[in-house]
């Protein structure tokens, strides 16, 4: 079972019943049900520092060796995202994911370049160029972010206590975010499709940090005006929302931007419009589709989904987004940090209203 | 009052008491709000021809001589909008923007070629290059769109016939297309956004024709899951939906083009998850920036918005898009065309619901 | 041997001992190099009409049921080109290219819908949509382009005629276009790749119609100044150049969208600078990689070049579409249309200065 | 007088008497001849360690308030620089721009963040984020890139320095980078160009890193041969060359971005083909539009150039990129590092050359 910080039981979407589309979830409903991935968290929780780093493993021992096929989609490009460049280019992944605080982004993209170079002097590598890819929110209002906390040693720390069970909620890279103006965090889930008759899973991992109250969704009836008022529901949306899916369908680093493109579905779903200021960005890769540094034939054979068939890791990519910002809500508890200044946790505040259905109404 | 054709009652969404968004919907609730922009028709209704043409027209008499700003954003690129190169290219509309069924755009912009030769003729301008800008939807469930039936005068017809009060429904382009299963067609909506004291709108007229019924959130209740049954809503969304936005506020290309990323927001939270047979492309143009074939001062002067305040553009888009899908649907009538196949109208079939309230749910 | 029209002799850069880049030429120094792609024109060359069509087929007989992998690369995108939305989405060719007129494009579109929809009737197919690709220059100083003289018989025409042999120089699409302020048309050229011992072609065809003879590259010395003077050398560069190419070197659409990003280079090396109004655009296909519409098969086996080894196939692009544009120039008579407007051929003028070494130093 | 590191006559193309193109040159023939611009280094020069940092800075004493229009152009993006997806979403730049060898990236920009973070403090504004571009170039054959040794306090260094009279040659970013398989470094030159009578600037700063020797267009000849046996002149073209543009002409974010495709230009005619692994990026700002953080006014008036005469801005970022280029090579001097590896200075072996014409023949 997940568990987030200091909670004794972590509830999730699905513990409350709650039914996001129609294709079955993977066994833990984590990013992780994505053979081989794992992620790593480390969080910060002093005071005015309430920040971390998370990060996600492809399966690959050392991804530089193993490069995975890769994509991103830059739905709204007010952010600090670094590494793109290469990874449009070249439709590969080569280190970790990390994610992190905004004015962070340089020093774990430093860690991260650190620790492939090590990591390749095992493999007898001398390492001149890699291309770390860091994807980022804005928790200033939570968090000292001037002062960029988060160092080198964070960052081998998550990488080294990586695992397919991880937490989710006021951890990590989510540790200082807000979302729909209250407390956000990591949120993950996965979907299970079957081609062939064989079973694939897409996962995804979200760091959250954007819209408003105001459009959230979930809420509805007189108490949704009572909470507007409490948590500055309208205040504008600054944030970001950084979006992970991995999957192990061999797909093309086209089709990979092409299923990206579907992740702000599941955003729009549960209020978001996409606003101004909130970065949102989603990075992708299969595990079904390695290339090995060793392997120096000219022609090389890769595998990809038929384009017909690919509404279904659409609709896949959408509900894990969806079910991953929900959960990323749901499993966060409230968090003071920097001026004193506070997010409140989503679940206490709806508890009174799921047995009279104000909150989540029924979409199947 | 806007009426459709053969109805004597045209109902919207806001005859219904709809509330989408938080945004006052202009005048006439059109893309015909925004000053000088017309709209014509040409419906093509002969049997196994189920089809015609749409054509919305840029302020000025003359659009070669009077650019436009413009941009265009691709969201799934399964389609065959035509013109899309030199508008990226340039940032600027010089022709109609005309929309039709997917196998007749070469007609159709030919058709914009010899209107906008003879057109410049008149002001004295020997044209030699022209880009016209042709989007689409496959209408071939109703319609024998291997024929091509619209011709060059159906164009000119339907540019003659341009006004700032157009049918909305099952007309023009719009004629054979269906949208969640049922039938779709043209629709259109307004929002007023306020700067500085000064009102602007911000218009979307859509050609719809994506979606299943299985998707489409406006129904709930025991009734929705006979719909499906009967109407085959779990079908493959194919199809498209074009999306064309005209605003009086100043913007720059780029600022267009993030304007009209948000538009899809109003087709997800209607249920489209942006399936890969739905071709799903958006065009927008200022009418606040134009460029004078005989200005020839080095130096323009153009206005854009301040960035900062660009969020209430971006609900406007999404809240009008919304309103102008869910209108298409409501004022399209059944049709029946090519090889006896049919297209049920929403309207009827929700009328039962509307006092339920299992249609429409509060969403405000 | 490759002939141009009412040419007894027609000389190409190779005739002429002309040396571009270290790779070797393929057989026929044609794009048509690559195994079953073919090309077909039909030229049109009575009086103020000065204009035509040209095809490139793809090698499957039926592109809609055999896609090829493609790409398109826009590198100026003042141009009128169509196809490009589906092709960059789905990265896959689907019927025939084909060249024409700027005007002419909606037309030519048409009877590509027209040709597919008989086509694939052959096949047992009902064919309810299909993305013609149609690239164009504007031919209109030599042409009188605002009748749009191409016809649908004319595009059945090229497309019957096509072959592995075909002519370069004022021909097809190539008729009335202008490069270098002299005349242009079609120019092909090929190179021949190794990748582990196997052999592979690189080839490509021009419809060039850019440049100023101020720029051209070939010219030295005191002629030079004449000829300038003489053709309006300084004249603006306004008319666009397509570049096709095509590869039975498997490659996926990113790959191959790189490659054509390279062939500038061989528009530049003669002296391009890509001028405004010069649309510069890049489209390619792959015959290593077909998608067989009858193989349902959810997992895809496709082939790419191993990254590493691409500089390769990037000088091959740049050389090959080099050449072409010269040979574009080198195999054009001269031409008199429209008003009595008149394009020079290059050769008669540079004769004289082969000797001397003026024309065409060595690059080696 | 512009003076390279441990060389007492600096000497430039231009003193050569090498003409490039037709436009006239800046003043100092630098980036810095935009009124405002200044660049400064920080040079590495410890053994092992031949690296360091060079700073852009635009004219604004507080890049954050006072906003640039900018953009970017990715040409090959085999390349790790960090900052342009808000560039290209927002179109504007508020840091200096940074290049440095590639490992370093993550430091320099954490360098930035805090110098802009103290800088916004002096004015008052409490900086929660910000974004840093850095641009850089592979020099790990003269340089243990692996260490990363451009601190910080280097970073600072070197914006502390920054004048409009600066180094060329193997100072800075340029320290240990190599270019057509000699040394390369940092060169810069620029271009006036005339609008309705008024001269505008436009200048180009490249770190060049690129090329292969056998492909350098400015020799010939059989010392040709001598040269490239004895400098590897055929091994592949991994490097990079970023290439900063500044204009005080007032361009949109679209227009700089079109200006900044000319910029490979210039490389290519000096025989780069943009090779593989030879991340070419261009960046570019305009002085000529400026955004106010405290200016908010709803609408704002820019200024653009007419799109029609933007030839002369294409032509002068082509011609002063290709200087720039050349002036990298020319001013610096020989460099020996890492392992005991040297990049050969290129004037020592062209010298003999000049005479005879063998070196740059007139392109005029």
């Amino acid at each position: 079972m997940v568990r987030g910080m200091n909670m004794t039981d972590v509830v999730r979407a699905s513990d409350l019943g709650i039914t996001i589309g129609a294709l079955p979830r993977g066994r833990r409903n984590l990013i992780s049900d994505v053979p081989g991935v794992r992620v790593g968290h480390t969080t910060i929780d002093r005071g005015e520092y309430q920040t971390g780093v998370t990060v996600i493993l492809p399966p690959a021992e050392n991804p530089f060796v193993h490069k995975m096929t890769a994509a991103a989609q830059v739905i709204n490009g007010f952010g600090k995202t670094l590494g793109l460049v290469q990874l449009d280019e070249l439709g590969t992944l080569e280190t970790p994911i990390a994610l992190t605080g905004t004015l962070n982004v340089g020093k774990v993209h430093d860690a991260l370049v650190e620790y492939m170079v090590e990591l390749c002097k095992k493999d007898g590598i001398e390492l001149t160029s890699i291309n770390p890819v860091v994807g980022e929110c804005n928790d200033s209002f939570l968090n000292k972010l001037t002062d960029r906390p988060v160092e080198k040693e964070d960052v081998f720390a998550a990488i080294k206590s990586a695992s397919a069970d991880f937490q989710l909620g006021a951890v990590g890279a989510g540790r200082g975010t807000a979302c729909h103006s209250l407390k956000g965090g990591i949120g993950s889930s996965s979907r299970v499709v079957t081609f062939d008759g064989k079973e694939y899973t897409v996962g995804v991992l979200v760091q959250t940090n954007h819209g408003r109250l105001a459009d959230f969704t979930l809420l509805t009836g007189p108490e949704r005006e009572q909470l507007l008022h409490r948590y500055d529901g309208a205040a504008p949306d600054k944030g970001s929302c950084i979006m992970v899916l991995a999957t192990d369908l061999p797909l093309s680093d086209r089709q990979l931007r092409r299923v990206l493109r579907r992740c702000p579905v599941g955003l729009i779903r549960l209020g978001s419009f996409i606003g101004h200021g909130s970065g949102e960005i989603a990075i992708g890769f299969s595990t079904g589709n390695q290339f090995d540094l060793n392997n120096h034939a000219a022609i090389q054979t890769v595998h990809q989904l038929d384009e017909r068939q690919i509404d279904q890791v659409f609709r896949a990519a959408a509900e894990a987004t969806e079910e991953a910002v929900l959960d990323s809500m749901l499993t966060a508890e409230t968090v003071t940090g920097w001026k004193g200044h506070t997010k409140e946790a989503l679940l206490p505040l709806v508890r009174p209203f799921l047995a009279s259905g104000e909150f989540m109404p029924d979409r199947s």
